[in-house]
């Protein structure tokens, strides 16, 4: 009798245990968002996504139709101290300097090779696409997803000391996971290099190139020795920013989103696009308001200035994501 | 006894019959291209699907990268007695008129409005773009899609009085539901407008609009009365044929095909691009040869000239479709 006394105290032990877990295992299995503290954005984007996925009420919307586009700099990943574009362009005048000693001499890339940041500063928009065409033409689109492969799995940041793959947004991991669990297809739209972003997007964040919209130069078509290749011409193609990004989208995807994610002012019409039509839509916007975790800029910053966006965002009721209040960890490694 | 006996007859009744049957059914349900004969195109189809799709084997391709693309015209659906977009913008031109007066002396639209189809070829190049800008620009893309959607559910061709999108060939049908039941993602990729062709091509072909890649026009975002819109504007923002195909491939997917399907020199660099690489790699020629039950043209007609690809299907070793020959039926009404 003993022995069935400890067999039930075992038992009862078990079955206490369990109770006492239950809760939190049924939150953990049901939390898709765990990195998101549980504040209006959070239950702003559940909300919707339940309104979408109900079959039966007026908000419900087919599946095909679930097309969620999200901005990359800033809203997926860091875009401080500056874009991560920028930082491999300024990394490719330097690696390819030795074949070019006239950059010693010419701006903008004697104020790259010397590190001066103000006359880099100075040479302005004109500046920056001759380093963009310097560095990012005049190969062939094979060579080119090379070169941008090497240097993402190799380059780190100057503070975290992290490759610009784990500067990615744990929170928005989440985010992307949970909507294509709900049948929605993830685009990414930003206003960054399409060809710097489809080598690593599918690995980092689940959209695979061909949900990759980006900003692109003219590519040509030859017969080399017998062998197709696409050549990459120092021309500017589309850029697929602000204004743009309505048009980028329209080209890309066909579709007019329901859901769309950004950060900053160049995401205002891609936000105008996708809410201000008939049905259920969902607009957000992510705040950087963290400097000890990330960093704090809005309306007075050289990247990802969000100034008028923001002012929208209030008139339209866009979601407005406070990083430090509303996210429990910024990057996966945290 | 009796009863028994009569029990077990029809038993072997029933037995026999399923035994006679059961190879048909089973033809039938493993057959996934019914209307192919079985000739050499079906079983090089067939012997290329099981190559990529065979884990272990050094032509096994990952999902992923098993991406397919499709010509539109002469490959999918009809493109004589001429390109059913130009049959879409002589159409459009005699509805339009009423509002053009100027039309009633200008070339080409003189041309189109008195059915002088000779002095409609002599405006040449210069007169197609003027009838495409004056018919497919001027207004916003929602508009357009209306327009394209009411005439493609309404307009019949001259010779067999369908809807053009009857006119598809039930072949290409089988082969694009097989691509995808083994793992492909079918685009298509045409010279053709690509707002002409997502209104539909979900619906007919099972391919959706942000897997169609096409010639286009500019487009423009702007907010009129608080609502964004995107205004068609007339100038060429992309000529998606030819060696544009490669770019346009490029641009839209970011992942090289590794099957192809076209039926004129328009597609040539298209198989070029998709099948001169490394590993298991399609290319496919439909050749029009049968006058009976469709069209037979081929090195001299004014839509779908096949001239160089046919020459290159043989150099490449391409599979080369002979309609009259390799087809049990062409369209779905057959």
């Amino acid at each position: 009798m003993f022995d069935r006394l400890k067999s039930l105290a075992g038992l009862a032990v078990v079955v206490c245990t369990m109770a006492f877990l239950a809760p939190s295992l049924a939150a953990a299995q049901s939390d898709p968002l765990p990195s998101w503290n549980d504040t209006a954005p959070k239950a702003a984007i559940v909300a919707f996504v339940k309104k979408v996925t109900t079959d039966g009420t007026p908000d419900f919307v087919p599946e095909p139709e679930r097309v969620a586009v999200f901005d990359n700099d800033g809203t997926l990943w860091t875009e401080h101290p500056m874009y991560v574009q920028l930082a491999f362009a300024l990394d490719r005048v330097k690696a390819e300097a030795p074949n070019h000693p006239e950059w010693k001499t010419t701006q903008p890339f004697k104020a790259v090779l010397e590190g001066d940041m103000k006359a880099l500063a100075a040479s302005g928009e004109k500046g920056l696409v001759e380093l963009i065409m310097a560095t990012h033409a005049g190969m062939s689109v094979d060579e080119f997803q090379k070169t941008v492969t090497d240097w993402i799995t190799a380059a780190r940041d100057p503070r975290f000391k992290k490759l610009y793959t784990e500067l990615v947004y744990q929170p928005m991991l989440e985010l992307l996971s949970y909507l294509r669990a709900n049948g929605f297809k993830t685009f990414i739209v930003s206003g960054g290099g399409i060809e710097m972003m489809r080598p690593w997007t599918e690995r980092v964040y689940g959209v695979p190139p061909e949900q990759v919209v980006g900003s692109s130069i003219k590519t040509q078509f030859e017969m080399k020795d017998g062998a197709p290749m696409l050549f990459r011409l120092p021309q500017v193609n589309f850029i697929d920013d602000k204004a743009g990004k309505p048009v980028g989208i329209n080209e890309h995807i066909g579709r007019r989103p329901i859901a769309a994610f950004g950060n900053s002012d160049g995401d205002l019409e891609m936000l105008q696009w996708t809410t201000l039509a008939p049905g259920a839509r969902f607009g957000l916007i992510v705040h950087h308001t963290d400097a000890e975790r990330e960093y704090a800029y809005d309306r007075d910053t050289e990247f990802g200035r969000l100034d008028k966006a923001l002012d929208a965002a209030a008139v339209n009721h866009w979601t407005v994501v406070d990083m430090k209040n509303d996210w429990k960890r910024i990057f996966p490694w945290n």
